[in-house]
């Protein structure tokens, strides 16, 4: 089977580095020759031609805003040939092609949005495992044939992804959800940093870390995602908005008023937040499993933290997950790892025989 | 010199804890003397009764709302001691003691804010080494005196923290930005996902876990909190406010009028975002250094991630920062490793002759 990779961003080469891997015949396509020649060169297909034979799979990798044009344009050069496009958002391009496509045509074509992605863009961040246990979100529309159904799905099991089916439109929520309001409202919170004295920053600690670090992202990236995905990105953000007016109210009513009136708005989201983040899935999959936390003080210094990870490794107790916290310029940091909670002693004791300071033990759930 | 704390939460606890491993003696007081006497026997000290013989610092650790009284009246008690407190805004406490004290019993007096906490509260969760390497705030106020400021000085020194002098007010814009905003946002955010889907949560990946992981924290602990600095909380959000109804704006128009009107609103909160997380100071301080990342693949089965520990140790590379990475059910984790630049190769070539399989290479400011 010869596949055709028309885009040779991040998404397009690194789908052509894993398809070659599997000794696949893969044909790059892109209208910089520069990016697909740099896809080439890193081992992800060769250059397609005049000379290439036809396709029997074309996957469009290119931004968000020309998908559909390219989709429909590609279905009727190759009328052999399955189609699909690897865009974050779905029921926009559908609703195009449905315009401009035929039926017959649509039978060959069944979108999937990949949920991968780095906060690097571009060929040279590609990667062959980029979707190695990554959702791949596969959207049927009514017109989409068994054949193209079947050749995506095959698609996202060799890219080692989980294939997942769900409507254009229930993609385009989630996403909106889950990914699109939590990128700009990390923004968004990082924005207000812009103007902030040295001084106030010196205070940042984890917390402040963790809930900028989406704000790194790529705005040129991140732009033409969201204007593929306005309608469902304005919903979320439309009932966000409307949260923090409420508590805004809760705030101008206890200055107003008198510290202790309004302070149900506070509590009101900060249980509505809690109730929220216990619905994220647990690392695998369902409920979240309480696991046990040894937090040791591991000393800023260099080698300490790799001697740390030995000693760890020798104990030979299965850590579930390892997070590190430090705040500026502090002698040290900490090391919170996470383990079944009968493991927790075994760990700590391990640990303290080998010279380690344990600060605390604790328990999260994963 | 005795030292005598008020209250037996978390903080008062933990510096109980530190202040007894000095061989310092350390006397609790609680309203509720349940929660001393818990203090007591994890051995933050001893419980203070009529007996005991006055003391030369009392620190004053109790909720925010009722800080200021207590002040006052241990000022007025002990006309030799010298008193701080811990609570986590200031300058409502301290226009509240100009109100009720007299320049004498204020010149013994410095409040503080050390930048420390923990997703639980209590003394239960209590850690001598809570403080260890955190920022520890010190807000002198016209009254103070040298003998009260030096206390404090030293008080945050012997906890292990890093001392910071800064005006009450400037402290309570800062810790508004820096802490109670990003706090809030995260809960918001959480709160949005409460009415989902649990088909579209099963999409969520490692950005929106970041986002929201401040959202578990305790709601009665933060609501106080919030009530305590509400002026400088309500000024930073009714700024993200205007931000969000302005990117709001941009979505609407860019449904009105076609796709790309209104896109620069996105691409400009991408890009202050951008600029405010990286004014964020790096993991030592001043600016944020770049470091190589070396992604590996770590399969989800028992032991693995030990092993990794274990031969990472070997390898002998300075680690500077590890982060695990994993969607709901998928077969295999991604463990970022941060180097220095000139480490990649090593740790690469090191893992890979040890059988690991690294997905790609890329850098990161830490």
């Amino acid at each position: 089977m010869i596949t055709r990779i028309i885009g040779s961003g991040l998404l397009g080469a690194s789908i052509g580095l894993a398809l070659t891997r599997m000794n696949r015949t893969v044909q790059l396509a892109d209208a910089s020759e520069l990016a697909a020649g740099l896809a080439q060169d890193l081992g992800a297909g060769t250059l397609a031609t005049a000379e290439s034979p036809d396709p029997d799979l074309i996957i469009v990798a290119t931004p968000p805003e020309t998908v559909a044009d390219i989709v429909a344009e590609q279905l009727e050069r190759y009328p052999e040939a399955l189609v699909t496009d690897v865009a974050s958002a779905k029921a926009r391009i559908y609703a195009r092609l449905g315009e401009v496509c035929s039926p017959e045509a649509l039978s060959r074509y069944v979108g999937a949005h990949p949920m991968a992605g780095r906060e690097r863009s571009g060929a040279l961040a590609a990667d062959a495992d980029l979707f190695t246990g990554r959702p791949f979100v596969i959207c049927p529309h009514p017109d989409a044939g068994e054949r193209a159904l079947r050749c995506v799905r095959e698609l996202a099991t060799d890219l080692g992804a989980l294939p997942i089916t769900m409507e254009a439109e229930a993609h385009d929520d989630a996403v909106a959800r889950v990914s699109h309001m939590p990128q700009l409202v990390s923004s968004l919170l990082a924005a207000r940093l812009e103007e902030a004295d040295a001084a106030e920053l010196d205070l940042a600690g984890q917390g402040l870390r963790d809930v900028t670090r989406l704000a790194g992202s790529d705005p040129r990236l991140w732009s033409s995602i969201i204007a593929a995905n306005t309608a469902p990105v304005r919903r979320v953000l439309g009932e966000l908005a409307e949260d923090l007016s409420e508590l805004i109210s809760g705030l101008d009513l206890m200055e107003a008023e008198g510290e202790y009136r309004g302070i149900s708005q506070v509590a009101s989201v900060m249980t509505r937040g809690n109730a929220g983040a216990a619905r994220i899935p647990g690392k695998h999959g369902g409920a979240q499993i309480r696991y046990a936390q040894v937090i040791v003080l591991v000393p800023d210094e260099p080698g300490e933290l790799g001697r740390l990870l030995t000693d760890t490794g020798h104990i030979g107790v299965n850590i579930e997950d390892l997070v590190l916290e430090h705040s500026p310029s502090q002698p040290v940091g900490r090391a919170i790892m996470s383990v079944a909670p009968a493991q927790a002693l075994p760990l700590t004791e391990g640990l303290q025989g080998l010279g380690w300071r344990i600060a605390a033990n604790g328990e999260q759930l994963v």
